[in-house]
C-alpha cells in the first residue's frame, strides 16, 4: 500500500466520531422517508467507477501544459498513483489503459496491479497521434482513412490492444478517433463512414465471445468541421451494424451546447445500446473537468436514469463507469478521488429518490411535484453515508485531507523528476 | 391567375436584355468548366419546393403577432396567395395542408387548387394545440400521452389527415408533435418513448402503400426541458420500428447550436431514411427565418449532399421539399418567393459543384483544393440562371418587383378585413 | 387572507416535531464549522423576492397555451394570487405591476395591496404588444423605432409607468423593449442604438429623484436576428450612458449558450452597475422554466457573488430581485412559491460558504479545495432552515401540500370563468 | 524574391484572356448598378490584412500535431514565407510578430523584412506558456495573478515587446491573456480583474504616444470556467479603464455559440473603442480555420459594418486588419493566401452594396429589401476583380496554382530538416 494504513486510521479517529453523529442523524431521516441507509450504503460501497491511466497525469491544452510536481514517468508510476486513489476512496478498482502509452509487459503489469490491488478495465486505443516509426500518418484518419493502408494499420493497432487486454483481464475495447475534417468537402462524409464501418467490423471481427467494444462519440476536436462518430445518432448506426457486442459510450462533455444528455441515456438504454460513461463536466466543450464540478444536478439527472434502469431490471443492462478528465491546475490524484466520490454521491441520491411516487406524480402529469421528488433526493446530504462507506471498508473518511495528511505527491517528487512544460508554439 | 399575365409580361420586358446578356455571359464562364448552362436551367426548372399554407399569414412570437394587410382568412385564400407565389417563381407548384387550420371540402380543395394551377404535398396533423370541443387536452403530450384516451385521440386525428389526404391527391403525412416535459422527472423518458412508438405504429399501420410518414425531430420548444422526438437519433429510431414508408423529415432550425446539419442528410440518405425537408433559416432557435437569410453556405452544403446522392443514384433517394417559415416582420408572398428561390440557388449551385474533381481531391486529403471546389461552385452567381428558367415557364424575372408592381396585396386588404393582433400576456 | 390561518396552523402542527428535531441537528452540524443558524435563518427571513404580477397566470409558447382552472381575470384577482404566495412562503412581499395588462385605479391597487399584505416593486413598460387603439405600430420596434412619432409614443408609455408607480409606492421601473431586427440589413445597428439612446435619456430625465431605471438585455426572442439590447455589453453602456440612477437587470434565461452568467454578474457589481434580477431557470433559451428546476448550482454561484458583494460592503449594491417565469404545465402558485424557495435556499447556501478559507485557497491557487468550499455550502442541506424561518413568521413549512389542503384553487375556479386556450396558427 | 518572376508571369499569361474577359462583363453588370469596376479594384488593391508569423507553421490541438514539410525553423523562415503570401497575393504586407517565438536582433528582421518586402503589425505577447527559466509559472494566470511577482514578470514582458516593437516599426501591442479558472471559486472574479486591470495599466503607462493597445477578448480555452476578458463587454470595460490608445480587438471564433458578431462590431465602433481583428473561422469554439471558410456571409456582414463606418466617416475609425488560424490540415502558405483573398473579397461585396437604397428600405423598414440589397452584393462574384487588383500589381492571378507550381514547399523541405509530431499525452 502507498500510503501507510497507520496514517489513515489516525486520520479517520479525528473524524469518526462526528461522522457517526450525521450519519445517524441522515438515517433518522432517511427511515422517515422509509429508507434503509445501511442499503443505500452498502449500493454505494459495492460501486465502483474506474480510473484512466493517463488521468493521474498533468493535462493541458494547445496552448500549454503546466506540469506538476512527481508526474509519473510510466505506467507503472501511474498505477502507484492509481492505488492511493483507491486506498483512500475504496471506490476505484480498476484501471483502464491506453495504448502505446501504457505498453509494458503484460505479465508484469498484471502482477503489479495485482500487488497493489487493482484490476484492469476497458483498454483504449490510440490513432489520432503519430507514433514515432509508424508507416503510415493519421493526419488525415485512422479507421475512417481514403487510403486502405493506413485503415489497416489502425486496425492492427486495435487488435493489438485486445491482445494486450486479454493478457491482463480486461474484457472491452474502447474506439474514440479523432477522424473527421476541417472544411466542408475535404471528405465525402458516406464514403468515409463507410470506410469506419468496415474497419470497426474488421476489429469486431476479432473480439473475444466475452468483451465488449464500446464506441464513442464526439461533436467536435481535434476536427473542426465534421466527426465521423459526431454524435449518438451515428454511434448508434454503428453499435447496429457491428451486432449484439457493440455498445455506445457516452463521454458527459462529448455533446453540442444545450443537448439533454440523460434523455440520450435513456435511449440507448430502451434500445439495449448504453455501453457505458466517460465521466468528467463541462461549460464550453469537452472540457474534461472534474466530475460534477460544473453541473453537479446533471450528473445526478444521468444517474437517476442509471438507477431508474437498475430497478427496472432492464435486460442486459451493465454499462461501463469510467472517469475521463483532464487535470491541468490540480493535483491529479485529487481531482480523481474527489470526483469518484461525486459519482458516488450522484449514485447515492438517485438511489434515494422516491420511484413509486415519481411514477404517479409521472402518470398524473404532476410535474411539479414529479420534479420536487427529484429534487429532494438530490438535496440530500449523503456525506455521511459515502464517509461510512469508505470508513467500513478501509478507506479514508476525508481523503484529500488524509491525502495531504501523508505527503506523498512530496514523496514521488523526490524519485520522479520533474519535467518541463509548454508544447511549442501550436495556436 | 391572381396575377395579370400581362403584367408579368411587360415587367420582363424591361428586364429581358439584360437578362439575356448576363445569360450568356454565365453560360461563357460555365462552358470553360465543362458545365452546359442549359442543362443546368433544365434541372432548375423542374425543381420545385412545396409551400406551407399556414407560411402566406403572418406569423408571431409568444410575445406578440403584428399582422399585415389582406390577411388570409381561410385555406381558400391560402392558395390564391399560394397560386401567387407559383405564378410568378414557377418553383413552387404544390401546397402543403395543416389540419384542422384548412379543414374544407376535400373536392372543393381540390378543385379550387386545380384552377389554381396547384397541386397537394404532405399533410401536416396538429396535436399541440387544443381545438373548441376537444375531449382530451393535449397540454401534457399527445402521442405519447400518459393516458390512452388522449393517446387515441391524436391517432384519429392524424388517421383523418390521411383519409383527407388522399380524398385531394396527398401522398404523404408530416408528425411533428410538441411533446415533451419542462422539468426533470416530469415525463419518463422511456415510457413517454414507448408510447409514442405505439401510437406511431397505429398510425403507420393505416397508411396506404403509396404513402409516406414523415416524422420530424425538434429539439426544445414548446417542451423546455425534453422533447419526445428531440434529434435525428431518436427520429432515426421511429424510422426504422416503423418500417420501410417511415423516414425523417429534417428541419434546419431545429437542431443544437452549432451541429452538422449536413452531416446528418448525410447519414440518413446513407441508411435509407431521409424523408425530406422544412427548409428556413435560424440564427438561435427555431427561428423559422426566410431560407438562406442567415447562412447561405450552410443551405448550399446541404444541397451539396442532395446533389451528391442524386448523382450516385442513391436507392430510393427522394426526399420531399418544403419551406416552413414564420413571416413576422414581412410580406409573407414576397418572403416565399425569396426563399423558394433561394432553395433553387442552392440547387443549381450545387449542381455546378466540379465532383469528379472535388472526389479526387477528397482521396487525396487535399483539403484546400476540395473546399476551394465547393467554394467556387458556391460562389458563381446564377442568378440569370435562375431568372431564365423563370421566364421560359412563364413566371416573373424579378418575382418580387413584378408583385410589388400588380398591387395585389393591396387588392386584397380590400376584401379581407384587417384582423387584430397581439395574443393575450403569455409572456 | 387568502388561506386559513388555522388551515396553516393544522398542518405545520403535523410537521413541527421533524422540523425541529432537523433543525437542531442542521444547527449541530452548522455549529461545528463555527456558523450560527439562527443567525442564517434571521438573514433568510429577511430576504424577499418579488412576484411578477403576470406570473400568477399560466404562460404559454407561440404554439399554444394550456390555460388552468381558475386563471386570474384581473390584477385583483393577480393580488389575492400573489398574497397566497406570500401567506404561505413569507418570500414575496412584493409584487411587480405590467402596464398596461394591470392597468387600474392607483388608489384602488394600493389599497387592495395593501389589505393583502403585499407591496409594490419595479414597474413593467410594455412596448412589445400593440394595444386596441394604438395610435403607432411596435411591429418594427418601439424606444428604437426609425419613425420619431413612434419612438415618442412608446417614451410616453414608459412616463405614464412611471406616473402610476409613484402613486403606488414603487421606486423603479423595469425597461424590456423586444426591438431588434430578423434579417441581415434591417436595421442600421448604430443609427438604431441611438435611437434607443435618445429615448431612454427622456425616459430616464423624467425618473423621481429616488427611483432607479432597471433596463434588461437579451440575446434574442422575439427579434431572430439582432436584438437592440443584445447582451451585458451593451446593457452597461445604456447605464453608462444615462447616469448613476441607471442599472442593468439580470434575466438568468437572457444569455448566449454556454455564458458564464455569475462572471457578469460580478463585472456589473465592479462597476457599480448591477441593478437586479429576474429570477427563472433555462436549459436552451429564454425557457423561463421555474427558478432552479434545470441549474441549481448555478443559481448558487450568481448568490455567492451576491453574498460575497453585501460581505464586502460593496458600495450602492442594493440589486432588486424578482422571479420572472412562464408556468406552462404547473399550478403558477405552486411554481412562484417553490421558485421562492429556491431562491432563498441559494441565498443561505451562499451565506454558509466559508469564505476566509475561500480566500485563502484562492490566492493559494488551491483550485481544488476553493471549489469544494463552495462545494460544502451547496451540499448543505438548508431546508429545515428555510423551513423555520417561514414557521417563525407564520408561514407554511410546506406551502405546496398546505395550498394543496386548502382547496384555493379549486375555489377561485368556481367564481373564475374557464378561459378558453390555443392562439391561432402561430407558427 | 522568394518566387520567381517568371513563373508568375507565365501563369498569369495562360489566365489573362480570361480574366479580362470575365472583368469586363462583371464591369458592365457593376456598370448597370452604377458602381465603377476600377474604383472597387482601386480600394481592393490598397487593402492589406497583416500575416501572423506563427501562421506559416503547421497548427495543431491538445491532442496531437501532425507537421507538414519543410516546417520553418525561425523567424526568418517564417518571414520567407510570408514573403511568398505577399508575393502572391498582393494583400498581406505586414507580418505581426510573436514573443519570444520570433525574438532576434531587431536591426537583423527589420532588415530581412525589407528585403522581402514586408513590413511589421501588431506585437503579441506570450504570458499563456512558461519559458524556459522563467522565474514565475503562468499555470495560475499571469496579468491577473494572484502573486504580484507573476504579475510583475508578465507586464516586463509587454514592455519587451514594446522595445521590439519600437525597433522594428511596429505601432501596436496586442494582449491576449490566457488567465481564468477551471472551477467555480478557484477565482475571485473582481479581486482578479482588479489585477489585471492594473497591470493592463502599467503596460498602457509605458505605450508610445502613437501606439495603440490591442486587448482580446475570449470566451474559454485555455480556461475551462471562467476567462478574465471573457466577452467585449469585458473588454470594453478594459479600453474605458486604461485611455485612449486602448482599443478592443476583436477574434471571430473567440464568441459564445450563435452570438451575432456583426453587432458587436458595430458598438464598439459606435463608441469609438474598435481596435482591430483577428480573422479566421469556426463552427464550434476557437476552432481557428481559414477565414470564410465555414459562413462566408457572417465575414461579409462583419465588412458591412466596416465600410459602413468608412463610408460614413466614422471619426478614428481605423481598425487593424490580421490572420490568425491554426493550419493543421492544408499547406499554411495556401491557407493563409485564400484567407487574405477570402477577407479581401469580403470588402470588395460589401463595398458593393447599394447603401443609399439600404437606407431606405431600413428607415421604411422594409425587411425583405434590405436584407435582398445585402444579399445582392454578396452575391456578386468578384473574382475577376479581386484577380485584376493581383495581376495589376504583380502578384498571381491564381496565387495557390502559381504557388503549388513553383515548388516552394518541395525546395524549402530540402534545406529545413523534418520535425517530429506529436505532443504526449496530453488529453
Amino acid at each position: 500500500m502507498m500510503i501507510d494504513t497507520s496514517l489513515i486510521a489516525e486520520e479517520n479517529e479525528a473524524r469518526a466520531d462526528h461522522l457517526r453523529r450525521d450519519y445517524d442523524t441522515l438515517g433518522e431521516r432517511l427511515d422517515r422517508r422509509g429508507i434503509a441507509i445501511d442499503e443505500i450504503k452498502r449500493k454505494v460501497a459495492a460501486y465502483g467507477v474506474a480510473v484512466p491511466s493517463w488521468g493521474v497525469g498533468t493535462g493541458g491544452t494547445r496552448f500549454a501544459r503546466f506540469p506538476g510536481k512527481g508526474e509519473p514517468r510510466n505506467i507503472f508510476d501511474k498505477l502507484e498513483d492509481c492505488s492511493v486513489i483507491q486506498q483512500l476512496t475504496r471506490a476505484t478498482p480498476n484501471v483502464s489503459l491506453h495504448i502505446p502509452w501504457d505498453k509494458a509487459d503484460p505479465s508484469e503489469l498484471k502482477a503489479r496491479a495485482g500487488a497493489l490491488g487493482l484490476g484492469f478495465d476497458a483498454m483504449n486505443s490510440n490513432t489520432f497521434q503519430d507514433q514515432d516509426g509508424q508507416a503510415h500518418s493519421y493526419k488525415f484518419g485512422s479507421l475512417s482513412h481514403t487510403d486502405a493502408a493506413t485503415r489497416r494499420q489502425a486496425v492492427e493497432h486495435n487488435l493489438e490492444c485486445i491482445e494486450i487486454g486479454k493478457a491482463i483481464g480486461s474484457k472491452a475495447l474502447t474506439v474514440w478517433i479523432g477522424d473527421g475534417s476541417n472544411f466542408p468537402g475535404q471528405s465525402h462524409f458516406a464514403r468515409q463512414f463507410d470506410h469506419y464501418l468496415k474497419s470497426a467490423k474488421e476489429i469486431y471481427a476479432n473480439l473475444p465471445d466475452d468483451w465488449r467494444l464500446l464506441t464513442e462519440h464526439k461533436m467536435y476536436e481535434p476536427a473542426f468541421y465534421s466527426t465521423v462518430v459526431q454524435d449518438w445518432g451515428s454511434n448508434y448506426m454503428i453499435a447496429q451494424e457491428l451486432g449484439p457486442q457493440a455498445f455506445c459510450l457516452v463521454d458527459l462533455g462529448h455533446h453540442a451546447p444545450n443537448v439533454n444528455i440523460e434523455m440520450i441515456v435513456s435511449r440507448l438504454i430502451q434500445f439495449g445500446k448504453l455501453g457505458g460513461f466517460h465521466f468528467n463536466d463541462s461549460k464550453y466543450g469537452d472540457d474534461d473537468l472534474d466530475t460534477g464540478s460544473i453541473d453537479p444536478y446533471r450528473l445526478f439527472l444521468v444517474f437517476n436514469e442509471l438507477v431508474d434502469a437498475e430497478m427496472r431490471r432492464v435486460p442486459g443492462f451493465n454499462p461501463a463507469h469510467m472517469l475521463d478528465q483532464s487535470h491541468n491546475v490540480t493535483d491529479p490524484i485529487e481531482s480523481l478521488m474527489v470526483s469518484a466520490m461525486e459519482v458516488q454521491r450522484a449514485y447515492a441520491q438517485a438511489l434515494l429518490v422516491d420511484r413509486d411516487r415519481l411514477t404517479e406524480y409521472q402518470q398524473d402529469n404532476d410535474a411539479l411535484m414529479a420534479t420536487t421528488t427529484l429534487k429532494a433526493a438530490f438535496r440530500t446530504d449523503v456525506d455521511p453515508l459515502l464517509a461510512m462507506a469508505r470508513l467500513d471498508s478501509g478507506g479514508a473518511i476525508d481523503p484529500v485531507a488524509t491525502y495531504r495528511a501523508s505527503g506523498y505527491r512530496q514523496k514521488v517528487a523526490q524519485v520522479r523528476p520533474d519535467v518541463s512544460g509548454a508544447g511549442g508554439g501550436i495556436v
